[in-house]
């Protein structure tokens, strides 16, 4: 951020009166701009015995597998912005959404809101975001073409709950970053 | 938003290129400016059978009592951000911070994550943004003074739940917007 988006003047970092930590303050009408964590929603829908996952068709982690998630957008609830996503990447309804995983990931700033749902039906199909759409059995689930740490986690849980028979909601910070490519 | 961010021409709404909705986008640069929900984080703090309670200092709602709460800032997970600002409004620790309330108001782009937690000590104060704190019984909540409706709920989820000595995870959307005093 270089400019003020209310007057067009420069910013910078400053601590405004009564504030504790630094945000970018505009050096001539002094509006104050905050910067503040996004959330992703997203939804583990299932079908009978069977997970959907998503093949990713685009970057980060094109060609990865994945949950229908995404940004959630102005003026929806979470369980909305998961359903869109899951129309949107995969083509596919689901039955009332439950809450299921709340992750932090501080270090990018971001909070995932997860949903557990079965499908409606079973049909699905590739969104524009999406290479590829399909239910996996948990003996076939692609644990080493997962996307995101995430994904894997919300996948553990799910298929040790399963056996339990209870899904209890489930609150974690996930610190572990992946390492870069070289 | 009037201006673009990063390199300080006007904006206009329009919708990208593989878009469905309309954004501000620069007119020089092309920068999509998304705008996205908010994140507010708080805690219930609990001490035996009391609930503690923070007088507004400030507006919106300004003499009217709520829990700790306020936004999630960039870098601190939910947990955290809910533990911070139960310092900074009720000079208050908890322990263990449990989730138990996640709230959509998508009519003002909030997500509301509130955690359930005994306090530490008995000890507490008013923070620079809260004119008093208190510990209330059950029988005791000023039910007529409070701030947001999300307060309500939750505390009338905690009454009922203590009764049964079980606190599940709730994700409700919240539509109701107080009407404004003519």
């Amino acid at each position: 951020m270089k400019y003020c988006s209310y007057c067009g003047h420069s910013v910078s970092r400053r601590i405004p009166p009564d504030d504790d930590r630094e945000r970018y303050v505009c050096d001539s009408c002094d509006h104050i701009h905050y910067e503040n964590p996004r959330v992703i929603v997203g939804i583990l829908p299932i079908w009978e015995s069977q997970v959907l996952l998503c093949k990713r068709a685009i970057e980060p982690r094109k060609g990865y597998w994945t949950m229908p998630a995404g940004f959630l957008e102005n003026g929806e609830s979470t369980a909305d912005g998961a359903s869109r996503e899951t129309w949107e990447e995969a083509r596919a309804r689901v039955v009332d959404p439950k809450l299921y995983c709340v992750f932090d990931l501080p270090y990018i700033n971001q909070v995932y809101v997860f949903f557990l749902a079965d499908l409606s039906a079973p049909e699905f199909a590739a969104g524009p975001e999406s290479l590829d759409v399909k239910l996996f059995d948990e003996t076939d689930i692609p644990w080493e073409e997962l996307a995101f740490p995430v994904v894997r986690t919300t996948l553990n849980h799910y298929f040790s709950d399963r056996k339990e028979g209870v899904y209890p909601t489930r609150n974690e910070a996930i610190y572990f970053k992946r390492p870069v490519a070289t």
